[in-house]
């Protein structure tokens, strides 16, 4: 009897020439039959966003040698949606998303266009993973991060995920002998104080970069992907889509609105 | 003594001419002291999305008769975020986004414009309330809406909210005599089953309206917000921003990685 390959959908939100994409295609490869439906411009900080106030287009492409490749005018969310749904002749076993230029540790993991690729495929009802690597260059060194990736996909290949739970991985900056392994933790509690950068056009007319400073309120605990990163560890979140607060539902119920 | 009026941030994301904030703003003045800022465009679906690859303009606007009116170029994230840090002299007591016309249950929670920008409050440190009405249309009657949100919003005033929990209340269309009492539930546990409208340009090229049919997996759950709407009822969800699937921890621990 033929043994079916696992049959796997990639995406990212750095866009489909994305080194990092690259990188993910060519593990991913040697796991199972590949399809590529990622953007094709960078949609960084686009979060869960879909487009339904316009269209989408999808454009075949040949640049990895995956089974299928498709760049997408959408979100990275909008990209899962279609690949599911339109292209795919059944649902994939795995569903990936990276490797992002930089981390999508902690509060980051909402804004994040990899991460929410990863929800939205666990919502479909996927095994799914965002894998994201410190190092924002275009230079960046995926060598070790390949290692990390092909290990955590296998075992999810293996093992499943549970029910309405996708993975972050966030893999730190290092040469593979110098990461410490992997822990499997908690987003640190953080927020960004934002400061909005002002400038203003040739017109005289105002204008903003959004930036900001991480701070995390977790610093002095040791069980937060923040620690893990730190400490030369790739963390592992296990990230929920339910985004109920069950145990406030009783406190609030109280209140006999 | 002067008592302080209390602060409250008003958006949403159907845009500052919508009929929904219209009314929110109209509640609100007579609340506290209110500082409008919200897209000046329809954001529906925006999800977390935040502008980070370009720029973001704000205009003074006077519609409302509040403290301070401005549209933002941007998301109703961005929007909550630019207010906070750029525009308010204090941290608001009280942050607001709607009223929105159509119905944010469920999943829905995650694609909402007008509930991330709830969501981003809570980050923030503010209370925060999303509010949807069951009702799409511009012609919609926020009569019933507007005596439930001064009813909830005052509550939050005087209750606060548990640290990182903010509130998504669901209105459903009906004459206020007519709705049962408000419920403090869980989002049902649901998706959508996405259908691409495929159509074709003058050119003959495809491209692709996002449509779809949603899929309630707890049809037969009372403690849900689709079962508190499809009964009468408003439907009031404590959501949190922590994605953490902190029960799944230690299963995946287990896989020794």
């Amino acid at each position: 009897m033929k043994k079916v390959k696992p049959l796997i959908l990639v995406t990212n939100d750095d866009g489909i020439t994305a080194p990092g994409i690259a990188a993910l295609v060519e593990v991913m490869k040697t796991l199972g039959e590949v399809v590529v439906v990622a953007p094709d411009k960078a949609q960084s900080g686009m979060g869960h966003a879909i487009t339904i106030n316009s269209t989408l287009r999808i454009n075949k492409v040949k640049i990895y040698g995956a089974k299928q490749e498709y760049s997408c005018t959408g979100t990275p969310v909008d990209c899962i949606k279609f690949a599911v749904n339109k292209i795919m002749h059944r649902k994939p076993d795995l569903c990936v998303s990276g490797i992002n230029h930089g981390t999508n540790m902690s509060i980051n993991v909402i804004y994040s266009g990899t991460m929410s690729a990863a929800v939205e495929g666990a919502i479909e009802g996927i095994p799914s993973i965002g894998f994201s690597l410190t190092d924002q260059s275009i230079d960046a060194d995926f060598t070790a991060s390949k290692k990390i990736v092909r290990t955590i996909a296998a075992k999810v290949l293996q093992n499943g995920l549970p029910s309405g739970v996708c993975l972050n991985v966030n893999i730190p900056k290092l040469k593979y002998e110098l990461i410490k392994g992997i822990k499997i933790c908690r987003q640190a509690r953080a927020t960004w104080i934002e400061k909005f950068d002002e400038r203003f056009d040739p017109g005289g007319q105002a204008y903003y970069w959004l930036t900001g400073k991480f701070e995390n309120f977790d610093a002095k605990e040791k069980d937060t992907d923040v620690w893990a990163l730190d400490n030369n560890y790739v963390s592992v979140v296990p990230t929920q889509f339910d985004m109920t607060a069950h145990l406030a539902i009783k406190e609030i119920a109280k209140w006999k609105l």
